[in-house]
């Protein structure tokens, strides 16, 4: 079988496909484990350098998703899975509406189309975003009911492709999952225009000795996830039974809510006796109204009801980044 | 200044029409009450006969909705209000996924986009459906903080326009308003492919002399809203003021929650002496599928703060529709 990752060469795209090679295989629309032997990364633009763990089944392609022929081109087989998780971030979305409209809406539309015009229902797993909540109304804690009123054309648009996946599921033209993710850390490699992006900044800049300009309080608490933990949370959502998904194929993943300052003491408390960067407050106003939008805890009994895996606390998570990231590149 | 009603040939575009001909004067971009000189009336076909109560400030233009330079040829002054009603319904929807999709996405994506093109940030009334609510987890009362997972395509797209009226309002591109409509009853004509078409066909076809097939039971409990007080809601929620309304825009209509069984009682009463034709029990599965994803009851404090309309009872909706359809035509 084929697995196609659009937004495949960003950080948890190009994980995922590590992963998948080292699994190879997946529940094919079959209903059947299948071996992959074809994966293909589909981004915006070519990594600037060669990823680790891959072999030669997968294949890199570039292009504009919002080009619905290419997008045909890449979802070719009718024994294939999708991963769609290219978007325009949050931070992205403010600041070009019809670019974050482009990507997200019409890129959404173009995969889902191609998914549809396959015959055999292939799987096709969305990454949502707790940006998909906020708003005045919106209670402390958010789980699975919890109504969408995203206050960032970022979350709308996740909201508006958890809509679509759950009606394509529904008419039966794909198989549709929604993993509605909070904030991923730590990434590597440079900040983005998330405006989470300082949640990993705040791990990732000290460790490599460099000051981090924090542009939020210490008190900030919010959802976040280990990296590992929400790629095999994917696989897992990708090989859950879809009876027990139900008609609402959107699914909290599993959460620690924390705050700023727990970040901190637990990158202290693993990071031992390695010299560490400075992390130094700057605040900004515009990163500042968009994070308080957000909900700074989330209930996942679904989640968990579904088998998705859970991180035990930051320390892993701080723990597998210095493993996979920092002693590595020494 | 203008008013442009897309879906403007159709029952409550019409009604609307009328309703604003004779107050003659909304609130404009400009903050004040101004005079309406000019009401287009788009739709994709033109009306069989003309419509009474009109004059010649109103115009009626034909064509596709997914026609975009043809939107922003309608919507061409800065002092413009609209009224996005148009829509495929949630019958025809199920029968025509990519019309449904053509007419209620992109079709809204144009209207929308019209509007953010002018200057003067134009009031937008977008009329949504309590369709946007469904599945397993809706509660047996719907109100404006309910999860929205439709259950027909119609709703989805009602679901993600009201996403849209959030995020372009939030970014100040236009001020918009989403009316969350229940069934309106009494429709004159024909049947339409509404799944609620019965709703009105109940009242409609023994007033009118003729056998009423209906698709579902005596017991079917659904919300409704008299016509009458759905075009004076509309008039309302345009003229709300946009701070009460907050960053969620959408709100519940006020609807009376009543079964088949207790229209038919209504009916009965009203039309006295005249002679009704039968009601026939011709149970439809796709229709009670459709009806049995639908809320029973629905919550409207924000509605009734706002200060739109209710309707006392479901007698003087029928009394109401005898005095504007029936004695009329005798």
């Amino acid at each position: 079988m084929k697995v196609v990752i659009t937004g495949g060469t960003g950080f948890i795209g190009r994980m995922l496909a590590r992963r998948l090679v080292a699994r190879g295989e997946l529940t094919a629309p079959s209903g059947n484990l299948e071996t992959i032997d074809e994966i293909v990364l589909f981004d915006a633009v070519a990594p600037a350098h060669s990823i680790d763990g891959l072999d030669d089944r997968v294949r890199i392609v570039t292009g504009d998703i919002a080009d619905c022929d290419l997008v045909r081109s890449l979802i070719d087989r009718d024994d294939v899975s999708v991963f769609h998780l290219a978007s325009v971030v949050s931070g992205g979305g403010e600041r070009d509406f019809d670019l974050a409209l482009k990507v997200n809406l019409t890129g959404a539309l173009n995969v889902f189309g191609a998914c549809r015009a396959r015959s055999g229902r292939p799987r096709v797993v969305f990454a949502s975003s707790l940006a998909v909540f906020g708003g005045a109304a919106m209670p402390r804690v958010v789980g699975d009911t919890t109504k969408q009123t995203p206050q960032t054309t970022y979350g709308a648009t996740k909201a508006i492709g958890e809509l679509l996946i759950n009606d394509y599921t529904r008419k039966g033209f794909f198989d549709g999952r929604a993993a509605r993710l909070p904030t991923i850390i730590i990434r590597p490699g440079r900040p983005n225009l998330a405006a989470s992006s300082f949640a990993s900044g705040v791990f990732r800049e000290p460790l490599a000795g460099r000051t981090c300009l924090l542009p939020v309080s210490l008190s900030t608490r919010m959802p976040v996830l280990g990296y590992r933990t929400a790629v095999e949370g994917f696989i897992a959502l990708h090989e859950a039974d879809g009876a027990a998904l139900g008609d609402d194929r959107a699914v909290n993943f599993p959460s620690l809510s924390v705050t700023v300052e727990e970040m901190i003491a637990a990158l202290r408390r693993v990071a031992g006796n390695r010299p560490l960067g400075d992390i130094t407050p700057a605040p900004d106003p515009a990163i500042e109204a968009i994070v308080a939008t957000w909900p700074v805890e989330t209930e996942w009994t679904r989640a968990a009801a579904l088998g998705l895996p859970v991180d035990a606390d930051v320390d892993g998570i701080v723990r597998a980044y210095i493993e996979d990231f920092v002693d590595e590149q020494d």
